[in-house]
């Protein structure tokens, strides 16, 4: 009978209830968990939360979040701006970030095109991106669709690669569009692959 | 690279990476969840961090957390005070209360007693404990005592078996003296129980 708690607590446990990924369970651990902190700490973490969307900005080039008016990505002049990797959000960005794997830059479209949810491609930065291409003097020469591998995501890089063709018209060639590569994730188990993703391996198979 | 990200979100991922349970990608993901929320939201939020502490107090009786002096479950009057049950966290007495299993009332001992980690029984509100049942006036006729199945809560309950023992002396028999039954927890597969589980369902088997 969580009612007999201090309002307070409770008050913090439905608040972490209603967060991605955290049950009533974990919710309640952590209420708990943040009683017991110094109430130093507590105050610098309220304060971090009321202030979490000051200084936080779009990028103007790219739509990665920035303190900046150009995100740290698009001014760093060692990152080739001859490839763009186009993801779904920042979280995804952040994951390419997380190596030096890629060392090009982005457009984040801050979501998927799913009419389900009546988010058509006006409600993300998708016209955005169309614009930084027609833009483009010919310095991007390929652009990576990395939305997810979903229903939603797949819809998005097809609308994407269609609205781009069309934009380039006969200089078509000019900017290779591609697609991640669909397959097995590393230390995978075979018996346990889908059967979508093992079609996907075989159809892509490399030549060893 | 995280190191883009604008300040406060790279502080609030931080604060919750260091939160139980939660790893560094569901750290950031929480910190993107919280952006999207209505600054109204995050301002109540980081006022309730801020005053988590005001207004929790120890029950004068039982040590559960409370706003008043005496807690919502000492005070009524529908609850029997004949059965008391010691457990280590105010968690733990939630999980009670989450049925109707049980009316009596409950000692919080706000931890176990861990030698390793340097916490003895005056570490923990034990000897509170003691002294309640030195006061009681022959109310109390069961001691369920709660403690986690584990080495450290193992510990805990016989040391306080053998405490309240001594405290009672002759009038031994006053005052049941139990422990939470030990066996397989409902749903569970033989297959996979555990050695010592299922050595313990053993030796608390019922007739049928």
């Amino acid at each position: 009978m969580i009612s007999t708690l201090p309002r307070t607590i409770k008050k913090a446990t439905e608040f972490f209830e209603g967060l991605p990924g955290i049950g009533p369970k974990s919710a309640k651990r952590l209420a708990f968990y943040l009683l017991r902190l110094p109430q130093r700490n507590l105050e610098e973490f309220a304060k971090n939360i009321s202030t979490l969307k000051e200084n936080c900005k779009y990028c103007t080039v790219c739509y990665n979040l920035t303190e900046e008016e150009v995100c740290a990505i698009c001014t760093d002049q060692n990152r080739s701006k001859e490839t763009l990797i186009v993801v779904e959000d920042v979280l995804d960005l952040l994951t390419f970030e997380s190596g030096t794997m890629f060392d090009g830059v982005y457009h984040v479209l801050h979501g998927r095109i799913d009419p389900l949810n009546y988010i058509g491609p006006e409600d993300i930065f998708l016209p955005q991106l169309l614009k930084r291409i027609r833009e483009d003097k010919g310095v991007i020469k390929e652009i990576i669709i990395a939305t997810n591998p979903n229903t939603e995501g797949e819809a998005t890089a097809m609308y994407l690669k269609s609205q781009i063709e069309e934009l380039l018209g006969d200089s078509q060639n000019a900017i290779a569009i591609t697609r991640l590569a669909y397959g097995l994730p590393i230390g995978a188990d075979l018996e346990y692959a889908d059967y979508m993703t093992l079609k996907r391996s075989i159809e892509g198979r490399k030549k060893l």
